[in-house]
C-alpha cells in the first residue's frame, strides 16, 4: 500500500514530538506501506519568519519572503530524516525543487500545476521512507513559490494524486471530523465518514480541519483522505466521493456549524433592474472584499431587498461602499447589523429530503430564535440568526436531527 | 565592473547590520558597479541548527545535515533580499540550485565542480543585485550540499572566478591582513597587499582571516581577493599573485605568526632504513590524524631523530600510535611535549636572501629563547620552542624584520 502522511506543525513542533512521528512512521513501515510523509514547519517558525520580515518593511519583496518561509519546512524535514535515520529507518528528505514540485509563479499563493513522480519513485524503491517539505514548490524557471497558509495539506492532497496513493492521512491536532463544534455541543459526534463536498461545506463554515483547497483537489482527483489525530489514537474521519450510510437515510445531517465572525448589510429598496446586484457586488470586489451569502428577496413592485454578509474585519469599508453604491442606483437606505451568527447544517443530497429545511426552522422557532435571512444549497441550509443565540441554536439543530451521541452522561 | 562580496555571519547577524550591508551594497551599486554578494548564515544560526540535530542524534546524517544547515544561509539571503528590496534596490536571491552551483556528493564537505553562469548574468543584465547563498551546492542528482565550516568564502571565490569578476572582495571582522597578530603584537602592521602564497602560509599558521581552501582556488584562478571589515571603512588587504614591493627588497617579511595549539612528539634513536618514516606516518593517517611539521635530523651512525607535531587534541592519540610503531621498528623511544609554540616568519622568496634564517635564530637567541625544532619552505620559516616565550617571540621578530608601525606611541 502506498501512503502519504501529513504531519502539522504542532506534530512536529518539537525534538521529542518528531521523534513520536517517527515512530508512528516506522510502524506503518512495519506494516509494509510504502510511505511519503509532508511535513509542515515547526509550530510557530512561519510567525517568526513572518515577523522578521515584516520587521524589515510591512510590504516585504513575495519573492524573498517565499525563499524564507520555505526554510521552515526544510528544516522539519531534515530533522524527522535525521530522527528517522538514528531510528534505523532509511529516509530521505526532498524539496519542492528536487521532487520538482512545479507551480505556477504567484508567490505566497501559488498553484500546483504538475508533480514529477520518478525521485520520489526512485526513492521509494530502495525502500526508503521519503520525507516532502510541504507548502513549497518552484516555477518554471526554478523560483521557490510557497502555496499560501495550510498549504501542507494542499501538497499531501497533490502528491497522492500524482502518485495515485491508496490513502491520504493528515494527522492533526483533532481526532477526525465532528458533527459540530464539540465546544460549543458536547454531544458532537466524530465521524467516520463524510463526502467531499459535505466537507467543503463544513470548512467553509468554520470546521477548521482541512483546508478547502486540499478538499477541492481531493475531490477533483478522487482521493481518499483519511483526517486523524497525531496525539490520540483513533480511526479518524475519512474524507471520501460516497459515505456508505450505515442504516439507509438516517443520517441525514452530517453536522451543525456557526460562525459568529460575520457582519450582516442589507439593503433596502432596491430599485429592481438588471445590472443592479452586479454594480454592488463589482465594488466589494475591486475592494478586495469577500463576500459570504448574498440573499434576495422577492420583488415588492419594482423594488427589492438585498442582504449579504461579510467577515467583521471587513464590516465598516464594505459598508461604506454599498452606501455609496446605494446613493448612485437609487436605494432606500443600507443597513449594517453586526450583531448575527450564522447556523448551518450541512448534509448529502438532503434538499431533496422532504422536511429537513422545514425541520430546521420549526426547530429555531421552538426556542425563540428569530431567523434574519436564509440561503441553501444542495447540501447545505443557513440561518442568520441573532449571534446570542448561536450555542443554542447549535445544540438545538444537533439534537433534533438526530446526531447527539448516546453513550454522554446525562446531566 | 563586476564585483562579488562576501559578508560573513557577523555581518549578516541581526537585522540592524543587515541593513548596514544593504547600505553598503547600494552605495556600490551606484558607483556602477554589477555586484554578486554571497552571504554566509547569521551569527550563531548554523550552531544552533547543528545542535538541535546533534540534541537528535550523536552522529546525523550527513545528507539531511545538509539540508538543514543550508536553510541557514537561505533565510540570511532572503532577509537581505527583502531589505534591498524595501530599500529600492531590485535585489534576487538564489540558492544554490538556482545558481546550479554543482558540487560532488560528499556531504558536510563537497567540493565545487562546476558554477553556471546564465541564470546570474541574466539576472545582473536585469539590473539586479544578486544576493547568492554561500556555503551550499547540489550534486549532479540534485542533493542539497554544503561545502564545511567557512564555505562561504569558497563559494564567493569560486563564484568570482566563474564569472570572471574584476574583484571578490571579503568582508568580515577584522580590517585586514597583519604582519602579526595585534593582541600578540601592538606594533603590527595591515599589509596594503600579499600574494596567494604567503596568505597559504598565513592562514596555515593561525592568521585566521581566510580560509585556506578559497585561498587556494583564488590562487588557481588568480582571483584578486580584498579583504575587508564590514565595519570599519578602509582599504583593507589585497591578496593577489604579485606584490608591487614599495621599495625593492625592502619588505621581504610579511608577517610573524605563531601557533600553541600543538604538541610535539619525538622519536629518538630511529633505525635509518627506508620507509620508517613512511611507517610512522602511514600509521598516524590511518587514524585521521593530521601532522603539521615533521622534522627529521641528520642521522648519526645507523640512527636517526623524528619529531614532528599534532594538534594538541590529537597528541595523546598519535603518542600511542607511536609508541607502537616505535616498538614495532625498534626505535628507543618517543617523547611527548605539550608545552610548546610554534612561531613563523612568512615572505615570499626570502629562502633565497641570504641572512633571514640565521636574523631569525640570532633574534630568537638573543632574547634567550632556545630553538627545539626548525623547518623551511620557500616562503615560511618556523621554529618550535617553549610555550612561554611565544608571544616575546612574536614581538622581538616583528621588530628585527622592520615590520613595526612606526606612528605607535612609544610604551
Amino acid at each position: 500500500m502506498l501512503v502519504v502522511q501529513k504531519y502539522g506543525g504542532t506534530s512536529v513542533g518539537d525534538l521529542e514530538r518528531i521523534r513520536n512521528v517517527a515512530k508512528k512512521v516506522i510502524s506503518y513501515r512495519e506494516k509494509g506501506d510504502r510511505l511519503v510523509v509532508v511535513v509542515s514547519a515547526m509550530a510557530g517558525e512561519t510567525d517568526r519568519l513572518i515577523s522578521l520580515a515584516t520587521s524589515i518593511t510591512k510590504s516585504p519583496n513575495e519573492r524573498e519572503l517565499d525563499v524564507l518561509l520555505t526554510t521552515g519546512e526544510q528544516v522539519a524535514s531534515a530533522l524527522l530524516a535525521i530522527t528517522l535515520n538514528s531510528m534505523y529507518c532509511e529516509a530521505v528528505s526532498l524539496q519542492g525543487h528536487q521532487v520538482r514540485i512545479i507551480t505556477d509563479s504567484t508567490h505566497t499563493k501559488a498553484r500546483i500545476l504538475t508533480i514529477e513522480k520518478d525521485r520520489i519513485f526512485s526513492e521509494l524503491d530502495k525502500g526508503r521512507v521519503v520525507v516532502v517539505s510541504g507548502f513549497q514548490g518552484i516555477d518554471v524557471n526554478g523560483n521557490i513559490t510557497t502555496l499560501g497558509r495550510g498549504g501542507s495539506d494542499t501538497t499531501a492532497v497533490a502528491l497522492a494524486a500524482a502518485l495515485e496513493a491508496d490513502v491520504c492521512e493528515i494527522y492533526t491536532d483533532v481526532d477526525g471530523v465532528y458533527t459540530a463544534d464539540p465546544n460549543v455541543c458536547p454531544r458532537a459526534r466524530r465521524l467516520d465518514a463524510i463526502t467531499y463536498e459535505e466537507m467543503l461545506e463544513m470548512a467553509s463554515l468554520g470546521a477548521k480541519v482541512l483546508q478547502i483547497r486540499s478538499v477541492e483537489l481531493a475531490k477533483r482527483y478522487n482521493v481518499p483522505v483519511l483526517v486523524k489525530s497525531s496525539f490520540v489514537d483513533g480511526p479518524g474521519t475519512l474524507v471520501c466521493k460516497e459515505v456508505p450510510k450505515m442504516a439507509m437515510e438516517k443520517v441525514m445531517i452530517s453536522g451543525v456549524t456557526f460562525n459568529k465572525n460575520e457582519a450582516k448589510i442589507t439593503i433596502s429598496k432596491v430599485p429592481d433592474r438588471p445590472g443592479i446586484a452586479a454594480k454592488i457586488f463589482s465594488a466589494l470586489a475591486d475592494s478586495n472584499i469577500v463576500v459570504d451569502i448574498i440573499v434576495q428577496n422577492v420583488s415588492k413592485g419594482n423594488y427589492t431587498d438585498i442582504t449579504y454578509t461579510v467577515a467583521k474585519t471587513d464590516a465598516k469599508k464594505a459598508y461604506k461602499i454599498t452606501e455609496q453604491v446605494a446613493k448612485e442606483i437609487g436605494a432606500e437606505q443600507v443597513i449594517l447589523d453586526e450583531n448575527i451568527a450564522k447556523v448551518s447544517i450541512v448534509g448529502s443530497g438532503m434538499m431533496s429530503h422532504y422536511g429537513v429545511a422545514a425541520k430546521m426552522f420549526s426547530t429555531l422557532a421552538s426556542e425563540g430564535i428569530n431567523i434574519e435571512a436564509i440561503t441553501t444549497s444542495e447540501i447545505k441550509i443557513s440561518c442568520v440568526i441573532e449571534a446570542k443565540y448561536g450555542e443554542l441554536a447549535v445544540q438545538a439543530l444537533h439534537k433534533a436531527f438526530g446526531l447527539d451521541k448516546e453513550d454522554i452522561e446525562e446531566e
